[in-house]
């Protein structure tokens, strides 16, 4: 049998010796001017193809300049959806590209809906299954994100296509966003009279939804979306989802510790995946008139970031031991 | 200056006597075998722009069968995305195709992200804003659901994209699935020590977004998906958020009671919108015999239903009289 969504992402990040992943947000405002100068002169509906295009080549050079030293990328669908169908041709020749050369792909579309909605999110993205089985998938990822609002009808028919097809989920569980505590903290009132924040009772949702689903790595394929922006937050978290291999944005351009990264991880420096966007595919806008230099310095960025967290896995281990 | 969403959705209510939407959710298992049988022998990547054409053939029917006497329709986006690049060029050419036929157009895809990724998605389909605004709208519609779970930062980019543009939102509130009162009705405990359920707390940030872009008819560009098959939280929810249409979905296939509906309107009978989809679209498939009608039947159960909604509406209007 093929080792299941954790286990491959674990292996690949032994192999890399790298728990980042390169979050791929093509912004096209921040694009290297460059690339973007072209399409100043085309308009209307001839502008979404030549935009799609430049945001394919920008993502690819993106994967060249850091596919060997990662585990995984994880593209946004928001910006090749702003594109229109040119840019979901753009994020399907993306996603090709990087699994070719190695990459685990994480898209991040937070999509959620229940019944025959929901399993036709998850089949576009996961790939078909049961009576479509014969079917390809249209955007053929190796994880997603997932917004858990809607219960476990919104949830289990993405658990279940994850089962079938050997891949994995992210569910949104504490984001790390400043407003992310409007709800997802909020006290509730259990049966005994204590109170607990909403995103504890999600977590625990989390490992019950995973738990059937645990692979040789320890994790399942049920992971979560845990901000690094709520450090605190998060020793709960990994404590209430011990099977729940964690995506932790909010490093780099939003501002998280990354000196308090060891909490996300495992007594073996394992569990956790760190995601930064901007601070890496942008990483020339520190020095702007070295934009030609943008992959370069996206892969000392990631190189860097890898080197950080790292210390951070090596803390978590050393932790344990003492 | 022109009419904003809440003055244009109460408008056409009263133009057409109806207060239903029409959900588009064109399931491709679902659809009159005659249209689907020429699928079978076609696979691999030709497999998505045949399914495509197929599918915006089937809205297109729809639409023409329905667009006279409702004043909305709702496609839900995950039928389309699960057909790669093709099916979204489909909901283009569907959206395009209804709003022509003079239909306001809510895309069905709970959206949700922060930052600049919520201005993406927002931009995509309500239209571009500020810097953006000469650009075309990739996907063109009137009004986008949204879901909250990221809180204010998560929803006030759709707010805004809404106010520039014209349009409007519903944020996902209280949903019509076994499974919503999981979280969303979870007991919150407040600073005064009482405990009211999570989809209240977002019921009045709901309210507090839409406040200011309140309406000539009362509501605001703003709205709420609030169940139908939750009719004694609806009671709350509709007091809770004055300014906001409410979005009904659950009668029909998922057995809210018609009976109950009228606590979701307004004492004129104004301020919601009841939506059906396979029990509408889907109406042929209670005599398959008779499936090439396909178009006759889903006509007649949506006056069947308007009818139904629209004594729910009388009732509300007679209670306050009372």
């Amino acid at each position: 049998m093929n080792p299941g969504f954790a286990d491959r992402l674990s292996e690949l990040i032994e192999k890399r010796n790298s728990s980042v992943v390169v979050g791929l947000d093509p912004d096209i405002d921040l694009l290297p001017h460059y690339l973007t100068d072209r399409l100043a002169n085309i308009s209307g509906a001839d502008w979404f193809p030549a935009a799609a295009n430049l945001v394919f080549d920008f993502g690819r050079q993106i994967v060249d300049a850091i596919f060997d030293v990662v585990p995984a990328l994880k593209p946004q669908v928001a910006f090749y959806e702003a594109l229109g169908p040119p840019g979901l041709i753009a994020l399907q020749r993306t996603i090709d590209y990087a699994r070719q050369k190695g990459l685990i792909v994480i898209c991040d579309a937070k999509r959620n809906d229940i019944e025959s909605t929901a399993v036709a999110y998850a089949e576009s993205y996961l790939g078909p299954i049961g009576p479509h089985a014969s079917r390809d998938c249209p955007f053929n990822v190796d994880a997603l994100t997932v917004n858990p609002y809607l219960g476990s009808d919104g949830v289990l028919p993405f658990v279940q296509a994850a089962a079938a097809t050997g891949k994995g989920i992210f569910v949104v569980v504490r984001t790390s966003n400043p407003s992310a505590a409007e709800f997802q903290d909020l006290p509730v009132l259990s049966n005994t009279g204590n109170t607990e924040p909403l995103c504890h009772i999600v977590a625990k949702k989390v490992q019950e939804w995973g738990a059937a689903l645990t692979e040789g790595s320890r994790y399942s394929a049920v992971g979560a979306v845990v901000g690094a922006t709520a450090p605190r937050e998060a020793v709960a978290l990994r404590r209430l989802m011990p099977s729940a291999f964690l995506l932790v944005p909010g490093v780099g351009a939003q501002g998280g510790d990354t000196n308090q990264l060891s909490v996300f991880f495992d007594e073996r420096g394992s569990g956790a995946l760190v995601s930064a966007s901007r601070s890496l595919i942008f990483a020339y806008r520190q020095v702007p008139a070295r934009e030609e230099a943008f992959q370069d310095m996206a892969r000392a960025a990631t190189i860097k970031l890898s080197a950080t967290v790292n210390r951070a896995r090596s803390d978590a281990a050393e932790k344990d031991r003492s």
